[in-house]
């Protein structure tokens, strides 16, 4: 097991004007890898304290890698840091300048005398290539022998271990992009020593606990290693494989990401960066089906997540948020005698919502949702967190109740419902699916 | 200037399954108070090295900031690594094991005996009400001399200063309940040794330079002192007083926050909290009028945004998406002359969207959005980017065209477009409250 931490560069980060979500990225992909991470730091533009971090860094951890400090202006001096701590000269990268420039002309702009600096390097370090932005990083393996000439006290357990330092721009799509096309390969092959592959299983439906319990037996392997995960109101199972080389970690994991989809049934909604509304769109397509909401309490949330995913104009036509007792009876045509009778929260209201919206868009699936998302317009008989849900396809309708805690506050409530309500046009497509087999 | 720095604790963090959003939290309210923070650092929940990692922090600040490791479980044992760090005992809360019983009482549970734990605090620390949870702080000072007993270092610089521990539960809503309830006053009372108030103003469609030099005269300033900052596509001032007592620091600010209104005119759109939604929300309660989308490319995003704000019921009756050609001619009424003639993506079919769902919703003002989100859909004629917006009020329209780039992607060319849309509403009813007087 090989130990790494995260160096975050950049004096915005301490003045709380950015949020640092490069170290969370890296900490996961590090976990992915088996990789251990001990501590992040986060420190600000300043030679010193970056200097003394970096030499605390090498001196407990094999891997360190930096993001942030890579950028053209004075302030930016990761790079200058590490090269003074190693004792390294700092040298010109005549073809990264080349492509610095041209990074430049291409957009008709003659390169600013500033960015020359992000063609240097500290000697000895090896280029990582940046596809995305002008500032590349280094890859540095550095020996037990080169650390100690540099004056860093190792300790003790890994006194015999190579050290290596990876650089990356703090911008987070060039960061990610870099550690996906070159430091992947980079740690699997010379640190790892092995070709790690995963797989996550999202679950909906299911909490972390049950899930582990659930599979409680798979979870003590060792190779593949089954993980459970939670965050954002869903679990994850992820199980990784190590081998010799790729094609053989994924023929470790392929049958074990078969047996527990298997298991968890319905309760598995996805793979990887798969998401409810990703996975309803894919339904959707594939059983050339149209949907159609008419939202209340989620004011329009479900229709943006439902956009959200590219190519959504397939199966989306009409969708409309209907948030006052007189737009559901004149757009919707649900009857005064149901707004009277039982009111807009009510499960009439949410089935005529989702009848209604289906017969004015004409799509096959109309979905209703009505409810209290709080702050304010609770009552005891229906409080803050009551949610309606209705589903209308063909001969078919279901109906949902949902009692959220009102504490959960009204976003969390209405991402909540939203979820549920994309949940249950999941299971209703794959129920269909099953019945015409 | 006083010294802080931030540790947050946590293994869930260091895995990547978290995010940590509470040292952004802290850091930026450390700023508003003119206290400085050098370092963030994030570390497991492992014994040894919280307890060096708070060594260390206690040596080189004066304020250290835990996060996490509070709760009832083995696991969490911040308070116990500062006790031992500080060699100081750990001692029963009589007091706070009531009010953590009454907590599960009240929701009817017996508290499991875990719990206690949340009782024992290092003999010698004060407690830190905790409001909202059952895992109160701590607020320890700490005496140079006591620094010194405990066997820990300090800098040369910080060797006659008191030093301050204040630990804070992991769970976000919490931290800033109890920062806001009990650690701002005493911030400011016992090390800040005065009263700092400070407000923001928000601005929109003014660039981060283009700002600083607007103020170029006032950025010099050392009590007031005005500070711009930019992030997630807006751009802010901050002004901060700081004097003997709170009421004549407000007083300082509250003459430059007039002015720099004055000067920034429209680009100035709100102060602290508010959102570019929330204002519209204001000036539509406060106008009496009522509004409504209609929208194409953003799938629902202004309609989300317009009902995150509470109480958007007063001022939204109905808003459509309309995601096809066939619904914003069913729907809106948009013709057919028009989609053929012009497309759906021109600034013809983004006012008929908007004349249309002004009319059949009855509101005040109607608005129509129509783009390319991309990624695909784009042409050389009409772009991913291009996007068309809509006004209608009265016998007044303003159309708007924007041309985003198209590497920004989906999510933020719409999340922008939403943006314009609001900011477009935004100035027309402050051009008419200007018109009515």
């Amino acid at each position: 097991m090989s130990i790494a931490e995260v160096l975050a560069v950049g004096t915005e980060l301490l003045l709380g004007q950015v949020l640092d979500t490069n170290s969370q990225f890296l900490s996961d992909e590090l976990a992915r890898l088996g990789i251990d991470c001990y501590y992040h730091t986060t420190v600000g533009d300043n030679k010193r304290r970056v200097g003394n971090l970096l030499k605390t860094a090498l001196s407990r951890s094999e891997i360190v890698i930096t993001s942030g400090g890579l950028g053209p202006t004075p302030d930016d001096l990761t790079m200058e840091c590490i090269a003074e701590v190693m004792g390294a000269e700092m040298v010109m990268d005549e073809k990264i300048l080349e492509v610095i420039r041209s990074f430049f002309s291409e957009r008709g702009i003659v390169m600013p005398e500033n960015n020359e600096k992000q063609a240097l390097r500290p000697s000895g370090a090896d280029l990582l290539p940046n596809p995305t932005g002008t500032a590349p990083g280094i890859i540095w393996t550095i020996t037990p022998e080169r650390l100690k000439e540099a004056g860093i006290e190792s300790v003790p357990e890994l006194k015999s271990k190579n050290r290596y330092i990876m650089t990356f721009p703090g911008v987070p799509s060039e960061l990610k992009n870099m550690w996906a096309t070159t430091v992947v390969d980079f740690l699997q092959s010379k640190i790892v020593g092995a070709a790690i592959f995963s797989v996550e299983l999202k679950h909906f439906g299911i909490g972390e606990s049950a899930l582990a319990e659930k599979y409680a037996d798979l979870l003590a392997g060792r190779n593949p290693t089954v993980a459970p995960y939670a965050g954002n109101g869903e679990c994850r199972l992820r199980v990784t494989g190590k081998s010799d080389d790729m094609a053989n970690a994924r023929e470790m994991v392929a049958p074990l990401v078969a047996a527990i989809q298997e298991r968890s049934g319905n309760y598995c909604y996805g793979l990887d960066n798969s998401t409810l509304e990703s996975v309803v769109g894919d339904l959707l397509k594939s059983q050339g089906l149209m949907i159609s909401s008419a939202e209340s309490c989620t004011g329009g949330l479900l229709s943006k997540r439902l956009t959200d995913v590219a190519g959504s104009s397939e199966y989306i036509s009409l969708n409309v948020v209907t948030y006052s007792n007189q737009a559901k009876q004149s757009v919707l045509g649900v009857s005064e005698k149901i707004l009277n009778e039982f009111g807009a929260v009510s499960p009439e209201c949410a089935e005529a919502m989702a009848r209604g919206v289906r017969k004015i868009s004409g799509a096959d699936i109309g979905i209703g949702i009505t409810g209290v998302a709080g702050p304010s317009g609770g009552t005891e008989e229906k409080p803050v967190g009551l949610v309606y849900l209705g589903l209308a396809m063909g001969d078919t309708y279901v109906g949902k109740k949902l009692s959220l805690p009102a504490r959960l506050g009204r976003t969390e409530i209405r991402h909540r419902t939203a979820n549920e309500a994309l949940n249950m046009v999941r299971l209703q497509l794959l129920e269909r699916v099953n019945v015409n087999v």
